[in-house]
């Protein structure tokens, strides 16, 4: 499903809301690391993300290091960045 | 706990034993891509390795992009490749 890309205004207001994310990739993606107690801890965050990724049919790409997690949201199909990574941020921001 | 590095006979025992996983980092860690159908199943084999890896406390480097799963092993203790190593790709591709 085609989903437009966010405009210079609505990347700033997406960043102004989850200053916990950083944009990457010349601004076509946002990233944030999460760092947890330990691996167990770590696994479960990732488990909870899954289930709303899954759902809202809009994948991270991540990689996971222990007790650290480094997400990364963009949409293929825009180019760039679409409310579904700005839905996402807030929804993972939210767990 | 400190474990010993494996010599280079050992490694190369392991590559023989696990041929789909290739070295990387010099030689100090093993590699291996893993595809699946979709998200549902890569995560599932993710929970799947999670679970052996808190069980066994040794927790793979590892990234996944939809249903790509990439696994890195090495033991920081050893500075390179263990027998914990061999023993998680082992039981990785009995999965």
């Amino acid at each position: 499903m085609a989903v437009a890309r966010l405009t210079d205004s609505e990347r700033e207001e997406l960043l102004r809301r989850h200053p916990e994310w950083s944009l990457v990739r010349d601004g076509d993606a946002i990233q944030r690391t999460f760092r947890f107690a330990d691996f167990n801890e770590a696994f479960g965050f990732m488990t909870r993300v899954a289930l709303l990724a899954d759902k809202a049919d809009h994948h991270p790409e991540w990689s996971n290091v222990y007790n650290r997690v480094e997400i990364v949201l963009t949409t293929h199909d825009a180019g760039g960045l679409s409310r579904r990574d700005a839905e996402m941020a807030k929804a993972i921001d939210a767990l």
